[in-house]
């Protein structure tokens, strides 16, 4: 990622302002504050503005007319009773807004969780930034063999280096018939005068889905936490588990009771339906029980298997 | 409104606290910061935190990487922009969150708004206050003869003075019977050991709907000043005009320029239909226009009669 | 539930009108349309109007051009794994309708679930029925002594019959008083001439919560699942349940598949947190774990061996 | 468009099936459904199922208890002062789905409408089909010189074909490299047994934004109707407009006394700021109000008198 240098002064005159106020500050977070966490290879997060923290969600659970906190163990102990019993609202009562630069293919999973804000960077009315994702060679897996939604192993040889020359070559030619059919250069003027220059909403359309755009994405903690959950998860594309880890760090810092409260009832738990529940307490009671006598299919077993921690 | 002692001193503590941040801050808002503004005779509205100013709706619209404003009349000119053609998205990055006294009947209304984030005194855990609307005589209207959704003259002599002692009265008399039911004194403790006392969800019931309930709602601007706009408009209930016309303060001191936009372009306009807009032209053409030669029902001649400012 | 006869013929004409359509149609639930479901002492439930099956949902979850349903196994093993992991898009694609007349503080609860559509009966524009909610005695629990939200025994003798008279006098004379106040009789018609009458918009702030309202109100099969989740579960409010099963009958009328898959891994499944999930490995180990070896609070503790069927 | 074989036998065999219902029908829409409307060069709209009609409206309006419609013009005027008044919630009480084939640009700027239910055909599962969006020539304008998001004149000779040539040939290039990185055929048989071939959800990556995909998309009529609203527009991108002008025919059909209030009230209206209207009145008043005396700025004073159809 490359900031330009009048990015870079604008960044450090936000960081250098200093206000007072009455709200509910977080030091923690507040050290994050438009700092760039960098992503991929020209990706970024960075927190633009907070409100609320863990006090807030108590404040809110006790609807009080003050700050509302206890004992910090008994704040605590709330936090962790909410989380655990789904009692989502009091969560909604903190608010974070990022500013996010990722792969157009990576906004088009993001922007499917709805309850959110949005202000994406418009290629109707700008011109798109010359920066393309391309992976690491570590991350040029196979398609995976036993899941039509996953990756299998990594690529290697030719075959990786052929990959990985299309993908560059392909994105920066596009890029460049994309920039023909503008016919502006960087301050906007006109390159070519026997030209007009086609419309930017449809010269873009040129451009390949590893072109970062960037976005002002804001939510609230409950709907971030959920976003989190499946987005962190193993199961995500790396792709964009890269990003949701990159926030996990500042949620870490931001409302640190919540976020220990989720990671023990979202991010490591598991939902056990009533079948599996049945084939524990079977185990417990000292049966030796089957995928055969569990009445499991064997999807499902070796799925309960691994979360028991026993071999399939 | 009645705050307690201890109400009144978490209030005061909470004011006092001063931190400093990063973020943007509006200093007219602070100033309003854990105030009570009363609303009807034992309501209040008081902010409880917000986040991001006129800025952030720029910032937004702009995608910058820093605060995002330039001249002050060019940030103005956006805002108006933005506002004029409805494009709502930047007005989204800003977000307040209010603590609301309030009558049920107004909470019902109310909560129609489905895109904000409550969390509302339980009465299933919690005892509710003795505390009701009663309404200032100068608000007992008859209903309106001409809507069927609206007042009409102020009630006078004997039936304003009974309407006033019914309310009262059953008010009062069935929050004692809850009281009685519950069986249990300020501190929770039980008043008659010869009893049980009903469960709290149940004994709810039988108070009446002017009773006061309170939450935490907060919102997005975006979709505060849709609320703002159906809400602190005349054809409003009065008693839920009154907490809009509170929280308008609160916006134009927090958001002045979008509160101005939003004055001219939402508050005081008007939606002219194609047919309408049609008349007007035929008008300022010198035709002299009748309900008769206009094609439009009675109703809605009245209509555009009252929006020119002409007789109908 | 006393419906007019005026109501009655209504429904029944509803009921008689057959069309032709291309639509995916259910015969299971085509029987219950328009046929009211009795709740509580004079609520009900009825669908109205649907749209979708579990065809819908697999159709939309292959993204397919006609019907997208294969062998009744593949569709049931695809909604399942659906369900399982949690990808709720494809349940959205199915729509309900009810048309439903409740207590109004049962309404205050469901009205909390805010991705639905509803229009409520306008006590602002119409006058309120005579109904209201009072409980069969063996509903008239105690405030729990465990639990500051639920119930505990039932009351009895002369408490509970002092109870039910309250709640049946004051929800009378509160609507007494209420229709005393609108001056107008069943027709719409003044009563005494020589009053102005009061507006409906205030008058209807003196009746209790337990009075009968009704709302059309309709989401997506999504939403209505995770709506029932909660409010089906032995946690909630016993007079919201009850509609909450009622409801659940027509799922299972509606979409066989979805409700199964619905019942295995939402109702009758459990969420295990990281530390629960560590402890049933141990204990599946051989070891003999207590509460205290355990790491778990008593209360965590308690609910873990209430889940495994064991005596905590 | 071109449907494959398979496809045409899907669509045909799922409009020849006809079912009874009890529901409302509209014998115009059944005349539609799966039937597909072409779009642009490869795209479609088609509407797959839907759920009430303009009765459903008044219905919910009355919240009646049978179908709730009187005399159609008693309909038609409840269903025009709704909309006039924007009281939304009764046209949230009929929903829409369509099937949907869209290039990806145009899917980024659609998806921004976040009241609306998706499922897109996804390109981390399966293999996308190869289809690109290339607009006729008549389409090909240069950027607009005077509005920063618009189009201007169509280009024209060498500089148009060299577009259409570029366009064409980065998208089947990308393509063609997709395929090949990808490593398997139609019927997903590995093509060449020395490669591995590259994950589904990583090639995707080299495709170009005018690449088509496709959705199921349901939202209720009031969320469409906003849609339309906004897409349907002069200032919307050309190539989403076209798809809300087939959608329009689909509401006309489905619902013609909500379109037409629909067509008066929103299409064809425009609004009018206060300041606008004081100049509106002070010119009915007889007054020659120019720009410098209006107190709007020329970009408002060319708006307004375009609005009132006289020269600025």
């Amino acid at each position: 990622m490359a900031l330009t240098d009048a990015q870079r002064a604008e960044l450090e005159q936000a960081r250098a302002a200093r206000s007072e106020t009455r709200r509910a500050t977080v030091p923690a977070l507040e050290a994050m504050l438009y700092q760039v966490m960098p992503v991929l290879d020209h990706g970024f997060v960075r927190v633009v503005d907070y409100m609320g923290d863990d006090g807030a969600v108590v404040q809110s659970a006790r609807v009080s007319y003050g700050r509302g906190t206890k004992a910090a163990n008994e704040d605590r102990g709330l936090i962790r009773y909410l989380m655990r019993h789904r009692h989502s609202t009091p969560f909604e009562m903190c608010e974070i807004k990022y500013h996010v630069k990722l792969p157009i293919f990576v906004a088009r999973q993001w922007i499917r969780h709805r309850t959110a804000n949005v202000n994406e960077y418009s290629a109707r009315y700008s011109v798109m930034d010359r920066e393309f994702y391309i992976p690491e060679p570590a991350q040029l897996a196979a398609q995976s063999s036993s899941n039509r939604q996953g990756r299998g192993d990594v690529l290697e040889g030719d075959e990786a280096a052929e990959v990985l020359r299309l993908l560059r070559d392909d994105a920066s030619r596009n890029y460049d018939h994309y920039a023909w059919m503008l016919n502006e250069d960087d301050a906007g003027q006109v390159v070519d005068e026997g030209r007009s220059g086609l419309a930017r909403e449809l010269a873009r359309m040129n451009l390949t889905l590893n072109t970062y755009t960037q976005w002002y994405w804001k939510t609230d903690l409950h709907n971030l936490l959920h976003f989190l959950s499946l987005r962190a998860d193993s199961h995500a594309q790396y792709e964009i588990r890269v990003y949701a880890e990159a926030m996990l760090e500042t949620v870490k810092a931001w409302v640190p009771l919540s976020y220990e409260a989720f990671a023990d009832y979202r991010m490591g738990a598991v939902m056990m339906s009533s079948q599996m529940l049945a084939i524990v307490r079977r185990m417990l009671g000292g049966e030796e029980v089957t995928q055969v006598t569990s009445g499991l299919s064997k999807r499902e077993w070796r799925e309960l298997m691994e979360v028991l921690g026993r071999p399939a």
